[in-house]
């Protein structure tokens, strides 16, 4: 697990979300166009097929199925998947905006308006796995900004949703869920079938042809993320935690085998005692097979010089989520680039954040913290520039306007300010 | 030009930029994977076929030829520019976020990190169209969030770059200039090559196969939008100018035989008007055959019965450039759901916003203004997620935790938390 030729190991790390996606492209675009023409009567034939249920028994849930299936939870879920809910709102609220107009005094008037949009389409993967925590994540902030209508669909073999899901689609506030899955259900979203509504932008996670048909469709509506496997990071120093470190370790790598657990020390010493509480916590865990395959493939333990290396090797991995379990961590917050979420000291395992602190679980992986953020408010609003000129201001501005206009070739464009000046 | 069947021209008009884009999809897919595993020697060969030009005599433009470029500029030019420059720069520092991170009292923290993306690059298209405020409206946005390197990419037919394109670059602090275009250009800055770095964003605007390259590599680095043909749309009352609205519509008109004009009005009387002016305007435009088939294709004046008709339809049509040409565009702003930059009152031709006012040009096209936004400063930034829990919020916390790791089957994330509360 502690791996001294650190570039081999990371280079394998790194690319581990290179799937090589031109196989599954032209299903995915078949599936699509198939969507687009035909609607309904396609949704009904590939479900049949693949789902194994005939949508004329109903493709949306009705309404008051999510109420019992609220009812029914045993009442501890309840209070901790409303007290989730109630934090991501708090946190959620902060990242409002609000529209600007200000006036510069010269008679120009320049503002931009913040705009919710208007539907938002929620994908939920189905199988065995139930994630009624990503529900509320992907929900939520789309009613914090707003949104007038939140649609969710997941596959329903036989027909059948669980009930945590249905449950968690009532406390998030979700308006219409519809029993499709696949790059069907993306693609019904993005163009809207009879009976299923187009929206303005798909969120949440799903498998290869999801996230190939999120793709295809980006432009057509926008989309969150292309989401690939998970994956933590703990830089730690000689003052963390052995038991804490390989704790967190493994609840990335019980999630996936291609899940991916990294630690960065400056301690051989802790290192060691990492590995060696990995070894023993691994064997009393359920999903142990796929925890330890992802150790293998995909864990590793980095020895550094310093912490300022540790920093740095993290910033190119632009991890998913990053945990500092060192004396100081608001240190060396300020030096970190790249991360999705950022836990810092001790008492902050990555679950805190997947579940109850209230920022979004819904992150960058695979190193796209380079350049994607979390969800959040941000993702269910768009904004519109606002500008008016004053007749003086026009008068002042024309003759630049006139210039660049010329110097491009758009005559017409220099008109529009003639007719106004001359 | 007016038409009283409203349906059928709108559809032609949303219907526009649908283009089918399997046939190009595999060409792209094809130079994408030939720059991944080639590299250099693929861009070589490629810009010798389709632009004539051996980029063994110079992939990179030399920064002492952006600043002879500049130094050439004619002064009236200079001086609109650098005035364009202030004004973009101003307007772009208002969406500058900041970090925050609050202490709730109950021994969390929680918070959000702005960090600048590193490297972004520019796409600048080629061909005999020069548009060197596109130029100013890519990078300048970047230089105000903070992006340490802009790195621009143009096909460079012979070898030859428009010197104005190379001004702008200079203006706008464009740190580095390649002669590649096309998807090649695009796919170099995804995955970098010998020569051409690797980007965490791109920006700007291009052809069917630039826009390809650009979805296809989306994921593996961010991109801005997927651009369609241009837009305007104007909404008029009795009190607008006709002359003024119909240079309006032939200013967007000359852009593109694909470029959609629209006027929706409550008085037929002006609509009678503004297509009269049209005609008679069109004679004169250097660009007459373009224009009058955008007109013909894609322009119409609608006449409804009142503004609040008008607004609906506009919030349909979600256009680029939105003009109120009204008595009171106030009123009627915070009607707006769906546009790109809103121009007010009748002193604000859209060609104030393409040059000159501030606001970015490049906006959401094609509908898209539903749910995509104006290129800004937040293009160009990326959050953090921050959370820090105190160990006494922990231990409130962790049965909640606990309870729905387990509902979701993953039991080391409940482990976790055990190892520091038990």
């Amino acid at each position: 697990m502690i791996y001294y030729n650190k570039e081999e190991r990371l280079k394998k790390i790194l690319e581990r979300g290179d799937v090589f996606e031109e196989k599954y492209l032209q299903i995915v675009l078949d599936i699509i166009t198939k969507v687009k023409k035909q609607g309904d009567s396609f949704i009904r034939e590939i479900t049949l097929k693949f789902d194994n249920y005939d949508i004329q028994n109903g493709l949306e849930v009705d309404r008051a199925e999510l109420k019992t299936a609220y009812d029914s939870l045993d009442s501890e879920i309840k209070e901790a998947l409303e007290y989730a809910k109630s934090n991501i709102l708090k946190f959620h609220e902060k990242q409002l905006e609000n529209t600007w107009i200000s006036e510069s005094g010269d008679g120009t008037l320049l503002g931009q308006k913040i705009t919710p949009l208007e539907k938002v389409g929620i994908y939920v993967p189905g199988g065995k796995a139930v994630y009624p925590s990503t529900v509320l994540m992907d929900a939520l902030p789309a009613k914090v900004a707003g949104v007038k209508e939140i649609v969710m669909t997941t596959p329903a073999t036989n027909g059948y949703i669980n009930n945590i899901v249905l449950a968690a689609a009532y406390i998030a506030g979700v308006d219409r869920v519809f029993k499709v899955g696949g790059a069907q259900a993306i693609a019904a979203l993005a163009y809207g079938t009879e009976s299923i509504p187009k929206v303005d932008k798909i969120v949440g996670p799903g498998n290869i042809y999801v996230a190939l048909a999120k793709k295809m469709v980006f432009g057509k509506v926008d989309i969150d993320m292309i989401a690939g496997p998970s994956e933590i990071l703990i830089i730690a120093d000689e003052t963390a935690n052995p038991k804490f470190v390989a704790a967190d370790m493994l609840s990335q790598a019980e999630h996936d085998e291609l899940a991916s657990s990294v630690v960065i020390t400056n301690s051989e010493d802790l290192a060691k005692k990492i590995e060696k509480e990995v070894n023993l916590q691994l064997e009393k865990l359920p999903k142990k097979e796929i925890a330890k395959k992802s150790i293998d493939d995909f864990g590793a333990i980095f020895i550094v010089k310093d912490l300022d290396e540790a920093v740095e090797l993290s910033n190119k991995i632009a991890p998913e989520h990053l945990e500092l379990a060192v004396e100081n961590p608001k240190e060396l917050l300020f030096k970190i680039k790249n991360a999705g979420a950022i836990f810092l000291g001790y008492y902050t395992p990555e679950a805190v954040g997947d579940y109850i602190a209230g920022p979004n679980h819904t992150l960058p992986t695979g190193g796209t913290a380079r350049f994607f953020s979390p969800l959040g408010t941000y993702d269910f609003i768009k904004r519109s520039s606002i500008i008016q000129y004053s007749q003086a201001r026009l008068l002042n501005d024309a003759d630049k306007i006139i210039a660049l206009s010329t110097l491009e070739e758009l005559i017409a464009h220099g008109n529009s300010v003639k007719v106004r000046t001359d």
